[in-house]
């Protein structure tokens, strides 16, 4: 198809397109004449997923290109692939908490990781965020957050769980490449999911107690 | 203190603080001669609350400055401060799955929300963002994934209670003011603590599964 029937069928504006071109997210067309390209199927599948992480997942688009060269990639891992589209979700912030408030919080994050025995590389940005937001809600008075820490981490092991049982169910269907695919777009859109999910049952919440007509 | 003062304390830099100061996202400090202010701990406390929202919960600071003038408003109800909250960190995609797909999602959701008897404004955005998801999976052939909507709500519901336990649980003890805060501060950096969480526990079952040495 040629690029204007592209746009059409995924929605995404032929200037956008154009743009994923350029920045090498999305392959070239198999050049027609000099002037026009032919996209097949896989172009349509690669922009629905480029779309979805931008929109739906908010990753930047030097992130989706990481991520990309991640899945195209014959080298990486499973695990490799997996961090790749860890580093492009996880918030890097500013560290300004003072030195003993992100010591106290480490410890405190070092106790949940031992007591759990989860794996973690010491350098994994998600390990940083998180004991700067537990660093966050001491210095905010909120210590009482932080103190739900355990809780939390029960009911996210649950559906993390769950996550990789419902990319696994599939693996004996699936090549290594759509593995790889599968396990991002959980990795990215779970997030988004699971973040959508949370703000309604709050809302439902604050709704039935704190509405006032 | 001095704004140099009010830098080294916060770990903030003097021109970012001058620019929250323009923004009206800080309150001018008490003029002491005509060039220079005087800031106390009240300026403190919201230059980091400012910067947690910022840094940790990725708002933008458009979306901070309404954050804070909901806060400052007497007249808005404990429901409306979570609303605006919400919309402030809640992804707003372009619309691009076909017209068929998301009926079909949002079927699915709307299901979702009557089994489990939320009450949710039809209006809600976190809604639109929600039906969009379980429709890219669908496009995106990973309709295992939107399968377990349900599993991920049952999960979900739980720890949405711990945070609103948590709240409660001092609301005896603090002012309006502070309640109102300390809900705003829950449900933004406590979508921080729930993904990092989620992203280390995937990365150690990662870890355990598919790390190649």
């Amino acid at each position: 198809m040629r690029i204007a029937e592209l746009s059409r069928v995924s929605g995404v504006p032929v200037p956008t397109i154009k743009y994923y071109l350029r920045e090498g997210l999305l392959p070239a067309g198999e050049l027609t004449s000099p002037n026009q390209a032919d996209y097949g199927d896989q172009h349509l599948h690669r922009l629905r997923l480029i779309r979805a992480l931008v929109d739906l997942g908010e990753v930047p688009v030097a992130g989706v290109k990481r991520i990309i060269e991640a899945l195209n990639s014959d080298s990486l891992s499973l695990h490799d692939q997996i961090g790749r589209a860890h580093r492009a979700i996880t918030p890097q912030p500013q560290l300004t908490a003072s030195t003993e408030v992100r010591a106290e919080a480490a410890a405190q994050v070092d106790e949940l990781v031992r007591s759990r025995g989860w794996t973690i590389d010491p350098d994994a940005p998600a390990l940083t965020t998180l004991i700067e937001t537990v660093a966050a809600f001491r210095t905010l008075d909120q210590d009482h957050l932080a103190g739900f820490l355990d809780s939390y981490a029960d009911a996210v092991e649950k559906f993390t769980e769950l996550e990789v049982a419902a990319v696994t169910s599939r693996a004996d269907r699936t090549t290594p490449d759509q593995i790889a695919e599968s396990v991002v777009i959980g990795t990215i859109l779970g997030e988004t999911l699971i973040s959508t999910l949370r703000l309604l049952a709050q809302e439902s919440i604050s709704a039935q107690r704190w509405k006032v007509d």
